[in-house]
């Protein structure tokens, strides 16, 4: 088992051209800057990231101005999974060229009732043909988009079998025993667990958990970060605490849509509501509902520098 | 709305090579010339051609070879839908540019809960995108797997919107009271029905369903052509029960292992067993027991021709 990137990673939001629909990179790379400035890593190609509606072509461009841009590789968890093992060969070779510590796999998610079985096969062609010591795969945990759970047995048998690559694993079913049970049987031996919620934190990272690869990282990496850095300080309850309230106000959203609907208010650039059918761009009213509930609950962005190319500095870092 | 292509159509099972797991070109270009020449036609790239297992790539060569193999473009309908729109306008714009007169577009299937307006907004974007008058679009119902059902509702926003380019649907819910209101809805405005089954053929053809697109048309090309021939001639109820007892075997397995199984048997090349991850190859013995139960059932392939390269003819035409 290589060693393993630890901390607060986010599902980086994607914003896209209004003129043509394709991603927009200056955007892309200013909010990939922004949080890593604010302490987060970068877990491109998520859920949130609508890494499904993109095409692999549009995965490997987007990663490649990342790092063109002088992000440095070992902030990158990039999603590689794909329905296509080609595919998703084709993914997991490009993001090792760059040097990434990690790829985060989701399963092939068309057909459904596949077990492990079907699931070891997929993550075993994967690793065999990508055929490279310095691979490490965390298994993304999903079952509620991907219908194809990763059983704490299929956990098991690929560590058996594959014990330097796979790494660990990011648990998105919200469903905290499970988080747990994988942290208790797996942790010791190195296997790096990352909830899906920051709200689960100071009960995950006592017991062991590598930190939290969560959808509002892209909204809140800062507050975050500050909680997985003091959790076990007395002011530990507060982090959590706040971290929680903006959580919740995302979850009772339908949360691509709303992030992008507040980063399209926060930056001033009204194409990053955009997302790509099948979903549906949040109405201006309920942004601006959600604007009104954020702000109740005291918080806004802190400092968002993802405005565009104005906030490109020369050397192409982070302006903030 | 175009002239619409009608008939028996098979979803093209895609065999795989042993040695490095890529398309086996020629198994796959003789399994279509055999299906043709029963009088089939191809539904390329459905849920039983693994398409989803498929790169982008590796679809638009298989149909390019086809298409330089001598096949008659007008004998296609390929599946040209994907989670991202990006790929879709790619698969449906290379399919136009080889006239095929329509193409099979499953809905995005990654994001779990989308209604009406994303699936509308995804078709919407790709018949815009594409641009083409030309442009056919045949939408597959297939809630089972995709999660993304197309409603009758749905339909009736696109037809009312695209009437040159929605021209039809495939139903594989398998639920006849869809398929018999799908008929009812629409059909009389020329939008082509395929149930993804021939056990409805004799209901939904005198009905005014266009055919059917159907899984085992992979088996049995000549018997369901057959059946759609005479349904309504005094041996069409011979015809229906005869097509049913092959239907009902398979429909007992895990259809595509099983299917890829009979063909490794009939051809005599193993490798026509080979599935992609996740789904796992039949196991011989079960083959062989699903061998034993259609000998039972009075059932062989007919002629069967796709037997690797040898079974090709000097001018790449069907041997058969």
């Amino acid at each position: 088992m290589q060693a393993v990137p630890r901390g607060v990673f986010a599902p980086v939001l994607t914003p896209f051209n209004a003129n043509d629909g394709a991603p927009d990179r200056a955007s892309f790379l200013n909010h990939c800057r922004w949080l890593v400035a604010n302490g987060a890593g970068l877990a491109l190609f998520g859920t949130n990231s609508e890494a499904a509606s993109l095409s692999v072509g549009e995965r490997i461009e987007l990663t490649d101005a990342l790092i063109d841009s002088g992000v440095d590789a070992s902030k990158l968890m990039p999603g590689t999974g794909a329905c296509s093992i080609t595919d998703a060969v084709t993914l997991t070779r490009h993001a090792l060229s760059h040097q990434v510590p990690g790829v985060l796999v989701i399963p092939p998610f068309f057909f459904k009732g596949i077990g492990d079985d079907g699931l070891f096969a997929y993550y075993s062609e994967l690793i065999e043909r990508v055929g490279d010591e310095r691979l490490s795969v965390y298994l993304y945990h999903i079952p509620q988009f991907s219908h194809a759970p990763i059983s704490l047995g299929l956990i098991e048998r690929l560590l058996k079998r594959y014990p330097k690559s796979i790494a660990g694993a990011k648990d998105s079913s919200g469903n905290w025993d499970n988080t747990k049970a994988m942290i208790d049987n797996f942790a010791s031996q190195g296997f790096a667990v990352f909830p899906a919620s920051e709200s689960f934190l100071s009960r995950a990272l006592p017991l062991g958990a590598a930190g939290c690869i969560s959808a509002t990282v892209n909204m809140n990496p800062a507050g975050i970060r500050a909680l997985y850095e003091g959790w076990s300080t007395p002011q530990g309850p507060a982090l959590q605490a706040q971290a929680d309230r903006v959580r919740d106000i995302f979850q009772a959203t339908a949360m691509i849509p709303a992030m992008k609907g507040v980063l399209a208010n926060v930056s001033g650039l009204p194409s990053w509501a955009i997302v790509r059918p099948p979903l549906t761009q949040m109405e201006d009213v309920d942004t601006a509902i959600l604007m009104q509930n954020l702000s109740s609950a005291g918080w806004s962005m802190p400092a968002y520098a993802g405005v565009g190319s104005t906030a490109k500095t020369t050397d192409g870092r982070v302006a903030a």
